[in-house]
């Protein structure tokens, strides 16, 4: 196995708490030989966490001018990822970036269509798309193990503690780029609801901004039809002291039984018969994120979360925000 | 207490199973005196329930031109619910009537502008219209105990099984009415959505027919926008295998706390304080809605559950049925 010398750009709380656990899981694929924040000490304090002694420095033109980067890892501020991942390209890195891919629908469609073909992996770490327990949950599906899908229904209630953790950083208060918390935050759901349910066609949302101290659209009731014809329902809130606070609550309700997805377990219940469970190994799908990067560079391997994959999630929450500002059903 | 003599039309499931009960709790309260179904078998059978030796009749004119009634309980298909309720009224009997109280938006208006000044007592018995524990979650929210509410949410899953009980019904299988079981039933649910979150302003919905036997739309996803400025959100399906089958789980989400209800119990969870829980006596509100029949007409209380209360409610059934047959969203 070679090792894949990557670059970090962005010290902030992901990669300390998401993605530094995955890669020191996945060691030996990946060597951290850069590391590239505004802020020195947040640089020097993640080049610590990860040993090794890395190249530090406050420069993105450094760091991305840095040969002995195979590859790049951008966990950034939202609306600085277009830019960061155009100029990964431009300097011949491979690219994991942080999801969403850009601040707005349209930034997102004309990186996409600038970047499908570039000659270097890029993938958008949407770790949603590499759980699997959803993938299972799809799998039974397929099977027809719960018959005709009539309603998937995501339930992500919870409170944005704004004094601590990811909704206390600056940038995410006071954001720059469109949607706030259903953005950042509600596009993991809506690639949950596409990964059971499949492609979205019609959709219908209103939205309530009411959190405090984060500004924007903080909650979403979300109505979709998929191509398959099943109906799907979303509730997000990032602004309620919920009684079971949840982020990825699941349940596909089928004419012969329910799938539901739990704390990383699949559930098949049909009635007169035991209940089948699927737990996944790497519920979050951090791990599975950075080994098919890994692989997509090193062995070919196709890349899951690709751009198009990001544009879809993306074109249904801005559509999600364009409905409940328009009044509108939004045809994908 | 003087009893009122009640005439019982239609003998079917509800007077047996819902009714029945609730009038045989109140007993001195009313005096079941006649028993008119087209089905001479059936109202035997009810007579013979409710004892006392009622007058038997398949004749509809017979029975409103019975001088002893002061009042009936209509419990007909919903299609003959606007001429049985005008036909009571010209007979000068005060009425209860199941809901819904037409078979279209159109049959519901005329008929309420037309009987709402009637010199006798009409209600529609909605018994979500007399749960305590709705009124309950109602009062917390009116009190602030949440704080500003973002989302109520219900969740009504169930099969309806063809072979046995309500769904089994011929005049619901292939029904004379506008909506099928998300009118029957989904009405249900709409008004516990007023009775928790109050007035609706706008609504979407897209609606799915999977049911094999009941025809017409079985499932329904709605989202509405109350008044108050607070989202709804409902998922309503009489069509799927439920792995825990509901039919009025609701929650209430908050700034500052979450108030369930489920089961008879509406329970307001909030950060670091105990849960406090209320359990209503008369949980699905059949005793209720008989409650206030009698003392409408012997002590001039109001009426609950109103013509209007009715209206109200089916004005968003057939909304969501208009919204999901044009994608458009409605205003109400």
């Amino acid at each position: 196995m070679q090792s894949i010398n990557l670059g970090i750009l962005g010290a902030g709380l992901a990669v300390k708490h998401l993605h530094w656990p995955a890669l020191h899981h996945l060691a030996g694929m990946f060597t951290i030989t850069a590391v590239c924040d505004i802020d020195l000490t947040a640089a020097q304090e993640i080049a610590r966490l990860v040993g090794g002694d890395p190249v530090v420095t406050t420069d993105w033109d450094e760091f991305f001018g840095n040969s002995q980067l195979e590859a790049v890892l951008i966990s950034l501020p939202i609306h600085l990822n277009a830019a960061a991942i155009r100029a990964a390209v431009r300097a011949g890195k491979h690219v994991i970036c942080e999801k969403p891919l850009a601040a707005s629908l349209a930034q997102a469609e004309d990186l996409v269509a600038e970047l499908r073909d570039a000659p270097v992996v890029i993938e958008i770490a949407e770790n949603f798309h590499y759980r699997s327990d959803f993938k299972q949950a799809r799998r039974w599906i397929e099977e027809g193990a719960i018959g005709t899908v009539v309603i998937i229904n995501i339930i992500a209630a919870f409170w944005s503690d704004p004094t601590e953790g990811f909704a206390s950083t600056a940038w995410r208060q006071d954001h720059q780029y469109r949607g706030a918390v259903i953005a950042d935050a509600g596009v993991h759901q809506v690639a949950a609801l596409r990964e059971v349910g499949g492609e979205v066609e019609q959709l219908h949302a209103f939205t309530k901004d009411v959190h405090p101290v984060l500004a924007g659209s903080d909650s979403l009731v979300l109505n979709v039809r998929f191509r398959s014809g099943a109906l799907g329902q979303l509730l997000f809130s990032g602004a309620v002291q919920a009684a079971e606070p949840s982020f990825d609550a699941i349940t596909a309700l089928g004419l012969e039984g329910t799938i539901t997805v739990r704390h990383g377990v699949a559930t098949l219940h049909r009635p007169n018969r035991e209940n089948v469970e699927y737990r996944a190994e790497d519920a979050r799908g951090y791990i599975g994120e950075f080994h098919n990067f890994y692989h997509a560079i090193r062995s070919n391997e196709p890349v899951v979360a690709t751009l198009d994959e990001a544009l879809a999630d993306w074109r249904i929450i801005m559509g999600a925000l364009d409905s409940a500002e328009s009044r509108q059903v939004v045809l994908l």
